[in-house]
């Protein structure tokens, strides 16, 4: 039988040179729209049950992020709901996964995709909770709606916390993670979440990059803008998904924002902060201490020990979204980037970093809310 | 809130002309893919919680089959999952529905969808079973794998059971009926399942016409072409849709087919025959009896006092699937129609004919094949 | 470790005489309550993962009936969802059944189990249906309410179709039979189901033998008492169970009865009717050969080849339901006989008869009775 | 219809004194097994269906705990799954709860029943994951196996992590903590169990008193013997559920234990600790304070305001079993008591106190256990 590639699917990104040998399938990952970038992949392998099958990404040395690379497994699946990790190897230009395939047809991506289905179905679910709003706050240049979800009340005496995520659309671990903090406020049998909505509600944007998603983008919205380089001046026309979301944070106020997203390079979780901003002071350098450790507390996903470096004082690019909205709604606002390849510290052999852990990890950040609330 | 409508997802299929007003919202229905056709619609409408709406789709006495609005009810849906009617009225050119949604966002559709992720996921499980293949047969024009699926072994002995669906993309119905075939055949513990896969082999499309359903058409592909009236001369140009898989047929033969379809108008089940084909004969016309009164005394959904008027007999269209095959292979061929609107026979107020319905008449395929396999 | 067996829990059978030796573990059936009958056993063995174990069942030559040790496979299962056959051998004394566990807890069984518990949530999950009524017609000689479920509505016009199970407790597979029954007639969107319900109403008893269920007997009731030869003259004393429904019957009428049961000996589903009976008819004999014949074209797990010997004219023993019922309701009355080893027409190597098979041949009774029951 | 009530079920705990008056139904609790207490109930209301009933326990007063009867609301259930409170007074002598059934058959209960078959489904699922090991340690006084589980591997220099639930049998919400805390530590997915694995073994009875279960008893062996005044001399004959546990406590050793209960009175989670016992010291206090201080932090459930008084120095009870293990293994031990009530502080008006809650709090003993285990 014929082996046959196909990404002709929502989030689908290669670009077929050769598939007539099995041994030396050549592919490329396609630029993001409008640009330079590329990392994200996410095809369909037919044909090719019980062959031993060599796929070798021919440009992945051009990739945004080569580093990425190192050490980096690729995740495949047959049923697109376990995605498992497959041998595979960097050279410096090509990377090379191996994989056998148990069925017909197999799907090889990056990460574990997050599909506009999925997050249709993510948001029908949540607005039937009574406790959660959903609004088109405006839409993105392909014209899709962009979705907020309010959860709580309109009590304007709550702290306000936002989470935002998938800025850049190809970290759909951070779509997962929403999945996951979402459903935990909205248990009605948690008491954390109970007791924490007594004090805070919360505006969430689980998906700020929508065009981008479908489009099979790592970095970049439909007209090739990386949106975390548009805060300090979104514009309708090229940043709408920006534009909008920040004129919702002007409307509701803010106390704390996180804005989630993946790190190609780092095999860990961790806290990216404001410490360059120019209003940084010793209440938030508490309130950031105080965020990371008790996180870590919780769940041991969460560690200090790796991470970017920190800005210098002052040094900070208010362009980025976190920087910019702790400037200026002068709150604790913070950068979750979570691998694509592992937390080395807890591996999972077989899984690798998993949306079941993004989405565990997602959930812990509601005790770890709860222990800081009272100080935001 | 303002009110916003958006098609922007998979087999979305709505233009916008005004939605300042709930109780005049003015839609139209966006024509198919290079052609003139239009009848299937599917959008969200979100920012209407608690309001009394009603929606116009100014241009419904343009639609393919007008009188498939006539007694017809839209359908509704805040998850995707349930699908309910709404009050829908027809004045002979304005299809007017209302609705006061009870949470912010909803979608409206011609029919329960089945999405391009929903198609890939049943594939994607059926595959899985030892008892199946899956096989990328060639691609459509918009370069998406044609999947086939092959159930049963490889004994040439066995009868040729071919199913194929949604040759016209609007009808969803047809690969709701696909799912409950499928599910039923690979059921390991369904004693009418085994002993019909010891008699007979299965050779199942369940989507003819991908590119057309993520497009939203009702009827024709990506290239305006309405796949059934391709089937004397299929081209891989316009029609490789119908193309490969008439070559696939010549390649395993076939001693059987059914062809599944959604029929605007009547608001019943039905088969249509090939009474008017050259080579009809009595052999063919006792098992076109057989068939369906073996399926009538199975699942009531069967009926056979409404339907097509039979051709008079060498008047068939030869372009048409069923004739055509029925033709080439001189075998029982059929289409199956089933309703957009209700059985009227054993009509459900709240659902309509439903997504549930179409499960049940395909998997009650099964007792009916077997009953009349040894004569096929 | 050392071996622990069990049989403290619902239905749970056994004597343990030695379980010091893997290789020759001796163990008895206890009798049945007041009675000599034994052969349902149930059990539950502890500490013995990853070792070969022979479970000797040394009385097994004393049973009711020895020639069910032929060919008869046991069955086993770690979380008593999945039963699976196991190697077991008959010496005309003793029965021997070989398992290395792959886990710590294994349960061992004649049949796999319908225990009490799930026989309430059977009833309690019906009752929920607006067209289900659950009613206690009386108690059984331990106090135990006898549940009986009315399917339909007030319409004396309606066919009366009664269904009863389980007079022999240790037939489990004819409570498995009713879920599959009761499950497909509350089914809002099963067109067979709701036609059905538009000629006929259902009243059934899901276990006749609540009492001898949770003893863990093969054949009689707590006082010891077989209740299938209680037809004639039933007790509250001895036989409440078919006292009560009997009243019952003679209070709603009835058109047809099927009576479940399993079978020890036979390795095939099949009718016992009323040949014997005095009245029997021609139209009696036309409707028994419909019902089976049809039976055996919707579902080819039942047969017509192999049964119990048909009574010659005014032979039978009205001591018994089906018999007796037939007698006096002149109506078609019939007596369903599962296996507890396979359908050998359609072996399954792995499970054996299972619940699986019996739910399915409980759901297809509804287009069999549909196909009938307007000559009821 | 003819009011029916029944207890003959697991668990079941009911007299019948008179039902013919739904305004007045009277029925009382019957004694545990061979002793004086008296609280738990649970029973079926048969024939009842939009009926307003008023039944009256009329023997409440002489409950083991009549303080329990203030401020209490009775639970009942349709299904078994949802168990809702209904309106519930009492008047020194007489509880009086009050319901208009929707179906024909309603569960009322002390408390949302946890059977000895979800007890056998509870093992033998954890059973099946290969970091768990089940082990039979004994009999029962009724001789059914005392299960206990043994989460982790076998290297000794883990520390040694008891959990032990439901010595008082009606305590039921304690074997719902064991399911959450069971399920979360097998969870290979969940990077707080997986990382407290790495440095403790755990050791699980989720239901010390089976017979006591099964019989529907509150505090009591199938002896009429309170096992948690058995630890400083357990004996084979009357609580060999006790003397089986400690011989395995002392196989293993401990640096840990958790002793899980529920509390007739006050409407709170709280911790009793072993201030009492003769060598508590300052670890011990740190250890106590560290213990509930971090629990509360992670879930707001528990609480410390409200709880027993504590024990003065060397005044404890050292036949009750937290402090027994306490002062043997000079360990931090402590009793858990969640309430029959509520959390007064986060009500749950539909529910009151709950299994899901339970599960939650069980659940989120693995965080609080990570952040001491390196001082136990
Ligand atoms: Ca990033
Ligand atoms: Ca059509
Ligand atoms: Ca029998
Ligand atoms: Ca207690």
């Amino acid at each position: 039988m014929q082996i046959t590639i196909s990404s002709t699917f929502d989030a689908g990104n290669v670009e077929v040179i050769k598939a007539d040998n099995p041994n030396d399938i050549q592919l490329k990952i396609r630029k993001d729209t409008e640009s330079d970038f590329l990392q994200w992949f996410y095809f369909r392998v037919q044909g090719a049950k019980d062959t031993a099958c060599k796929l070798n990404l021919l440009n992945a040395g051009d990739a945004a992020y080569p580093e990425g690379w190192d050490n980096y497994q690729a995740r495949a699946s047959y049923d697109r709901i376990t995605w498992f990790q497959i041998p595979t190897q960097y050279n410096g230009q090509t990377l090379s996964m191996e994989l056998t395939p148990e069925h017909d047809s197999v799907y090889i991506a990056y990460f574990a995709p997050f599909s506009y289905e999925q997050h249709l179905d993510l948001i029908n679910e949540a607005q039937q909770s009574p406790k959660c709003t959903l609004e088109c706050i405006g839409h993105t240049t392909q014209g899709r709606p962009i979705d907020f979800l309010k959860i709580g009340d309109d009590d304007a005496s709550k702290k306000k916390l936002w989470v935002i995520a998938r800025q850049h659309p190809g970290e759909s671990m951070a779509e997962w993670f929403m999945l996951g903090l979402i459903e935990r406020l909205l248990d009605e049998e948690d008491a954390t979440a109970l007791t924490l909505l007594q004090k805070a509600n919360f505006y969430l944007v689980p998906n700020m990059n929508i065009d981008g998603s479908i489009l099979g983008n790592l970095r970049v919205n439909a007209r090739g803008i990386n949106l975390n380089r548009e805060w300090a001046e979104p514009s309708i026309e090229n940043s709408p998904e920006v534009y909008y979301v920040k004129e919702k944070m002007r409307e509701t106020g803010m106390d704390f924002v996180l804005d989630v997203h993946g790190d190609e390079g780092l095999p860990y979780n961790f806290i990216s902060g404001i410490e360059g901003i120019p209003s940084f002071d010793d209440k938030l350098k508490q309130l950031t201490d105080s965020f990371i450790d008790n996180w870590m507390a919780i769940n041991p996903d969460m560690q200090k020990e790796y991470g970017y470096p920190k800005n210098e004082p002052g040094k900070a690019n208010l362009q980025i979204g976190s920087k910019n909205l702790g400037e200026e709604f002068h709150c604790l606002s913070q950068t979750l980037e979570m691998p694509f390849k592992q937390n080395a510290n807890i591996p999972d052999e077989e899984l690798g970093w998993s949306p079941e852990r993004s989405i565990k990890l997602g959930d812990s950040l509601v005790p770890v809310l709860l222990s800081i609330v009272d100080d935001l």
